[in-house]
């Protein structure tokens, strides 16, 4: 008999290995069926999907890795331009513009959604949060409206976005994952895409402002 | 001196090389600065890319394709599957429901909105019509509203979606094609992908109907 208790497998999460999308891996684990990582050639992605790996192993959650090579061909922004290119200093809008994918989140929502549809899944989740609404206009809650309606509107599913980290923040975020015991040491973040975090990049900056805003000990190694 | 009566070149178009965006290209060919052919795998790939080379060369419009070949590896869709999995008959939902490429107009419309923005474009064109509303969830009006919302709202350039073609019929679009002396043999329909269209599947049998209620000869060879 099956325990009524146990909620439906009607999820998929966009989910990159990073800090956010990890906490919301393990709060939603039970209602998850796939987790997707896009691949867009970005200088950490290898970083980022060795983490994304160990979690959903760990969890035992199926995992698929979606290349979008043609971001890296075509599109313009420093995020896929090298580690040289990404700049140093706090995360204002002024060092991270360069870093935009363009439409990044609109792209990846929409191929989850089509894997959706595929696979009769009716949830996509993603883990934007309050902390990026200036610098990336597809983290918004108009974006995040906007496009959950035309992906209802443009399937049979009637598939809907899940973004429940739309307006908190990533200190919010961590101390929601420090509760379920989440090991934030196998979670990558540099935009450098290095051995270590750098430190000194923006996102590195953000990540360590986080657990300190959060009142947590930071358990990343940096390189300075 | 710059010629104003000539208009920008602020457009994009999403460019399959078949009837209705071959139309779509002659008549908005002056603001066209980007063609985008979408390759997902399917049986006519091959012969759609041929016929949208050619248009793109006569016109001196810069012409790109984009693999998006993750849909062929884990999407479901008859479409990707071969010939034989095409179904024969009228251009019915009970027929072409298993064509359908879930959230197709979704992924290209996304991908499209980041090159465009990648380009300093700000306007992406679509070919969509009001005979494909039945069967393609994402081809109908409230689809296409919610998407042009969420493309502006996710950019930094705003970028918005036209699809002239939402409430017109494929009659009304060749009639406007002819008008335009569009050599439509060089376009191609067939969901089969053979030599000559095949003249049996459906939307072999809407091209066909398309001229016959335009009142006009259609130009295509068929198989049979």
């Amino acid at each position: 008999m099956k325990n009524i208790a146990e909620p439906a497998k009607d999820s998929l999460i966009i989910y990159s290995g990073g800090l956010d999308s990890t906490t919301l891996l393990y709060e939603e684990r039970k209602r998850i069926s796939l987790a997707v990582t896009f691949d867009y050639g970005s200088n950490h992605a290898a970083r980022e999907m060795a983490c994304a790996k160990y979690h959903c192993e760990k969890l035992g959650i199926e995992h698929l890795i979606i290349d979008l090579n043609f971001i890296a061909k075509h599109f313009t922004s420093s995020l896929i331009a090298g580690a040289e290119a990404i700049p140093e200093g706090n995360y204002a809008e002024s060092n991270m513009r360069s870093t935009v994918v363009p439409f990044r989140n609109g792209i990846m929502l929409s191929v989850a959604c089509g894997l959706a549809e595929s696979r009769h899944l009716d949830r996509v989740l993603i883990a934007n949060h309050g902390g990026d609404h200036a610098i990336y206009p597809d983290c918004r809650p108009e974006f995040i409206r906007a496009m959950d309606e035309a992906m209802h509107a443009g399937t049979y599913q009637k598939v809907n976005i899940a973004a429940p980290y739309t307006h908190i923040t990533k200190a919010d975020i961590v101390r929601r994952g420090a509760e379920l015991g989440i090991d934030y040491t196998q979670t990558y973040s540099c935009y450098r895409g290095g051995e270590l975090h750098c430190g000194r990049c923006s996102t590195c900056r953000e990540r360590h402002e986080a657990f300190k805003n959060a009142g947590l000990t930071d358990p990343t190694t940096y390189e300075n």
